[in-house]
């Protein structure tokens, strides 16, 4: 695959103690931004925008470095950077919120680099929606602006919310998100709806079940890969974010077709995160490896359906 | 689509009392082998194994012949047909067993006519895995026989439940019966697990999220088509069950191909049964509207594979 594009990446960068049901880890590096550079880092050149603590290690930034992630954007502020505690149940579906520290994150303003404000793909992590809108005032006629929010920010800032929206091409939600969001249970009025307030396409992620897509051609639906073992759903969404911006750099156009396929490479980059506790192996998927992946989604949806 | 196949289906004829968000409905005529026979009766003749008592509504008997359905096996007997009564969660997932009479159930022994025992393709619904057997007994050399089962029988009958397992080359369950019945959780562990104990090929159905096939050629998932409006989730089970022995009907040998394209018109089938309380839609579906949902469950499943 060859990048025609790189992708601005906005989000938080941050440790993550994790309770997981078959191990328990400290000090993980997470954020949504880290997972999501890390995945699309696979496909295309990634400029990251976030901020980090005097805390955070420079063999990540150093890592990500390596993987083609230029880190210009990622500010080091003085203190302790972002810090999210989570207990997970048995089932990996429900987790419990043990602890959030915003630390340096709480006074984020994220400044986009004159060198990045250019960039064709942007991806607005999950952060306060009047900074997704202040970084979509820092930049260039993107060719696609695609943000993700939270329950947070549905219940608590609902005006700037919609304003966010109204400036979005594509809103990746999760179902109880959807739900929240346009007060609908059931997820394709849900996602119509969500489409109305300013998304031309809405991505619906729904964990181990895979994610839908709502755009102009219909609804399109992408399950997930049926692991033999799944340790560390942490950041599974943001990898699959990641994955899908990375495709999309690939291809000349952003269409509908290209979009489903790019939920396809999607859905292979977030079935690596879960492998392993935090971004230890998303970190370092090769090429080789999420072309074989895909190769296996491809099988999990074939039933022949071009000659049936 | 022209029927190769007739299949024999042996299950429960019932009466349920349903409790929905949108509407609580008695005496809705309902049972696994009524589900599934309207259901496989779009796509081939189907005759039918079960017990009704004297309440049972001459009207659907009616019905069901007018749809090709051979009711010469449905045993009238002297008493109160099997009743069963839930209410739904608000999320249509979530149910819960207010009662249950067996009536003339409790006493049922499927005798199958001796001119269905040569029925090349056999479901056998979800009753008493020794009644299963049974079946398997009465029977001359099927093509396939898919069976169901549930927790009641994983639980309470783990030794007949395992000789029956022995004997049927499909089971299809949801993923908490897989679970218990492997007791792994992984849903792909779980499945492979089964596959060890008999049937060769395991559908674990997901409900909203669809349904996933393990068999020799590896995984196939099939979405479930997202409706505008789920109405009442009961028999959605089972007619996913009818329509995927109706699809194979139609063709001349089961494959893996010709089994995931199963699971595609199974999921077109059932999606139809949702739309409205008990069998009122499922006794209706027109193969012509069939082919339609299957061509929009194509667009659902659709990325250009082909081309990629």
């Amino acid at each position: 695959m060859n990048a025609s594009s790189s992708i601005l990446i906005v989000g938080s960068m941050a440790f993550d103690d994790l309770q997981l049901p078959s191990v328990t880890a400290t000090n993980v590096v997470g954020g949504s931004a880290t997972y999501s550079a890390f995945a699309a880092s696979v496909f295309a050149p990634v400029r990251v925008v976030a901020v980090v603590g005097d805390d955070f290690p420079a063999a990540t930034l150093d890592a990500m470095r390596a993987r083609g992630i230029d880190t210009n954007g990622v500010e080091q502020a003085s203190g302790r950077t972002f810090r999210w505690a989570g207990r997970y149940d048995a089932d990996l579906v429900g987790r419990t919120t043990l602890d959030t520290q915003l630390n340096v994150f709480a006074s984020f303003q994220p400044k986009i680099p004159a060198d990045y404000r250019a960039t064709p793909l942007v991806l607005l992590g999950n952060i306060h929606p009047a900074l997704q809108i202040d970084v979509l005032n820092q930049v260039e006629r993107p060719r696609l602006v695609v943000a993700d929010t939270m329950n947070f920010w549905i219940q608590g800032e609902p005006k700037i919310l919609a304003e966010m929206l109204r400036r979005v091409d594509l809103l990746v939600i999760n179902d109880e998100e959807a739900r929240l969001l346009s007060g609908i249970h059931n997820i394709r009025r849900a996602a119509d709806d969500v489409r109305k307030r300013g998304p031309r396409s809405v991505i619906i992620k729904r964990g181990e079940h895979g994610a839908l897509l709502f755009d102009e051609e219909g609804i399109f639906a992408a399950p997930a890969y049926p692991l033999h073992e799944v340790i560390d759903p942490t950041g599974a969404g943001d990898c699959f974010a990641g994955g899908l911006l990375g495709y999309l750099a690939t291809v000349p156009e952003v269409t509908p077709l290209s979009m489903r396929r790019a939920m396809v490479h999607a859905t292979a980059t977030a079935s690596f995160c879960v492998e392993a506790v935090g971004t230890e192996r998303v970190a370092k998927i090769g090429s080789s490896e999420v072309k074989d992946r895909v190769a296996g989604i491809c099988k999990l949806y074939d039933f022949g359906a071009h000659t049936m």
